[in-house]
């Protein structure tokens, strides 16, 4: 039971939400994202939090030793995201962040007194629903991504970055890599929902991390002749539909046979009119496999297959990599201590890799990093159906509360 | 030759190009659609013609016997349509309405004076390109279309053509059944370029219509459960993506084997992200064959293949008839008059049936209606590639100047 999980999530339940779907619009910098922010900033503070944004305008709510002064060092650091997909489920993010204030509330409550900073992050722009690109804070604070490009990333309206960060009153020109903000952390703990059904299958409420797999997006442009439907013969036509369909089914024969995953999610038909064949499909590729080389492979593959299943048509095929992440294995040692300080409370505790992507991935090349998954009793996520059981989600808060005790407690050891 | 043309043509050519496709954007009701219609009616008017609209807003240019006075009646009508598909061709529809004009102005130059009424008509929104249905014009005048349906359509942008009729200053009340416009027509000869390559395989640059295929839109929604592309095992997919790929490439073999036409040519994807798995997948095909029951086996062969390439995947699919437009079959009587009035300079004329729709299709089944093709070299047509021989464009002129003659000039017999 955890009386302070129920009381903030469900204040944050009705933010952003559409009446339609059902589902999440809390898309970077919009009003429902703005919303999240205040939110998060006012919920932090009615629990003694001070709240600071850093130069990449990703939140943090530090909970400081008593008679700490001056810049914290060596901080428990935990948290997640606010921002969905398009008509994403409540989960995905929230879950992370809601049981970390959680955590910080319920340690309050029994009176512990850190002996190092702890802090609840709640990064900026991670899913990339508005601009493409996914986990944009946290990508901008180890510095990986440049912040010009950042700048430049635009909406499906045209807007940038930099002018959707001015319309809600932030300034664009401090991104940047933050070596400041990311020298204070001592390790990150991310939780997560899960977003597949292993422990479901496993019958257990938590798992930790043990890797994310290596996955990446990649632009398939078929081209074609746009022509009239009514009147040019099938022996005339180069549709470049023809092509993206084999290439679909193309690539669940070779995800199945990489032991992978690929999916076209999004399409974009030119002209795009009932009675216009085609003059060019584009399609993206979302493919990710356990390790690299089998990336690679499976990419090459779908790749081939599209070629090949444009040719009998005359059109042609361009594959363009639009962003790709290299596997990341959390660290031997935080996994152990995590594992460890779950002992008492959850027995062993399983391990589990991962197909998504998550700002701890990014974090990890920089600061030792961890995570915990919550299991997701029917694995659907990235949908209004997303779903966790409640006990689930306060064993969730339990677990943090054990790792901030585990890394902050008196007596914890160094991070 | 005919100088009249090629000034005509060259003065409609800049209005609606898009500069970056190089394609045609004249939409009903647009800034470029409007523009047309005011170089219409400037340009009848500086041949000495008279123009009106009825109440569907359809424009009519009159050249009256000397002396006629009160209503038209027993006309011969020519003329076509000046919007376009999205990035369609420069010949698709202003082909017709420029040789009309030209065809009006070399018979006035060589001092013909018609004995009966002569006019030339430009149809408004004929292609449907923004609200979704084709021939609107033509429809609401021979009542086929509810006056109230029509001004409820509505554009992507949720503009229904009621306000885009009042954005452009015209009244959207008197739309409806237009008696007394159709009353005023003893013939209607459409000429439009041909939109695949018959005439080309002839090598004529001239044919008769007999007939336009049956066919009809269908949506295709194919519903399946929206999930995280980069973790959801291929086993636990409802992807609806796999479905609509199997129909699309189903729909061109029973089409080969129907000797018909099937485009998908209109998708949209829900979510439509790059990391869902879609929760649904909504496509329109496209469906023509030489008659009405050959259609309806295409069609019942495509949602039968929709069906079972919906079943391995657990996902499902609805198919919705959007349209139908029946067979129709030009009249013989104008068909061999048409014919014989071109024998004395094309020789015997081809007669073809085309998939395309068109106004003079929907006027059929109210006055007395023909049509002419003008040869298209390659066959391309609703893309900006479109083109025609300059030199076929005069024959244009020269067949409709004949055709005008033959119902019009003195000594013509009745409509």
């Amino acid at each position: 039971m955890s009386v302070a999980f129920d009381s903030l999530w469900e204040s944050l339940l009705p933010i952003g939400r559409h009446h339609g779907s059902g589902g999440y619009r809390r898309h970077a910098w919009n009003a429902a994202d703005l919303e999240c922010r205040e939110w998060f900033t006012s919920a932090a503070q009615e629990r003694g939090m001070q709240v600071s944004a850093d130069r990449n305008h990703n939140l943090w709510a530090w909970w400081l030793p008593d008679g700490w002064t001056g810049e914290p060092t060596g901080a428990f650091v935990t948290g997640s995201h606010l921002d969905s997909v398009p008509d994403g489920g409540a989960y995905d993010g929230p879950l992370g962040v809601v049981c970390a204030l959680a955590a910080v509330e319920e340690l309050r409550a029994a009176s512990m007194a850190p002996t190092r900073p702890v802090a609840v992050a709640c990064f900026a722009d991670e899913e990339g629903a508005r601009f493409g690109l996914a986990c944009v804070g946290s990508r901008l604070a180890t510095g990986v991504l440049d912040p010009d490009k950042a700048r430049g990333l635009t909406d499906a309206d045209g807007v940038s970055v930099a002018a959707a960060l001015r319309a809600a009153g932030l300034d664009p020109g401090t991104l940047g890599r933050d070596d400041e903000a990311l020298d204070r952390v001592g390790v990150f703990v991310e939780l997560h929902i899960e977003q597949g059904r292993a422990l479901a299958g496993l019958d257990a409420p938590i798992a930790v991390a043990s890797a994310i797999w290596p996955h990446g997006r990649w632009r398939f442009t078929f081209t074609g002749e746009p022509n009239h439907a009514g009147t040019t013969a099938l022996a005339d036509r180069h549709d470049p539909m023809l092509g993206f369909a084999r290439t679909v089914l193309a690539a669940r024969t070779e995800a199945a046979e990489a032991a992978g995953l690929a999916t076209f999610g999004r399409v974009v038909v030119e002209p795009g009119a009932t009675n216009a064949i085609p003059a060019q499909v584009r399609a993206w590729l979302d493919a990710r496999t356990a390790d690299q080389a089998g990336l690679a492979e499976l990419v090459a593959a779908i790749t081939a297959a599209a070629v090949d299943g444009s040719r009998p048509d005359g059109t042609g095929v361009e594959v363009t990599m639009e962003s790709s992440t290299p596997v990341v294995e959390f660290g031997a040692a935080p996994q152990a201590r995590l594992a460890g300080a779950l002992r008492p409370l959850f027995g062993p505790v399983p391990t589990l890799a991962t197909g998504a992507g998550h700002d701890a991935g990014i974090l990890s090349a920089r600061v030792p990093t961890a995570m915990l998954f919550v299991r997701n009793p029917t694995g659907v996520s990235h949908s209004p159906a997303e779903t966790a059981d409640r006990a689930d989600c306060h064993a969730g808060v339990a677990a943090l509360t054990l790792a901030m005790r585990e890394w902050a407690a008196p007596g914890a050891g160094a991070p």
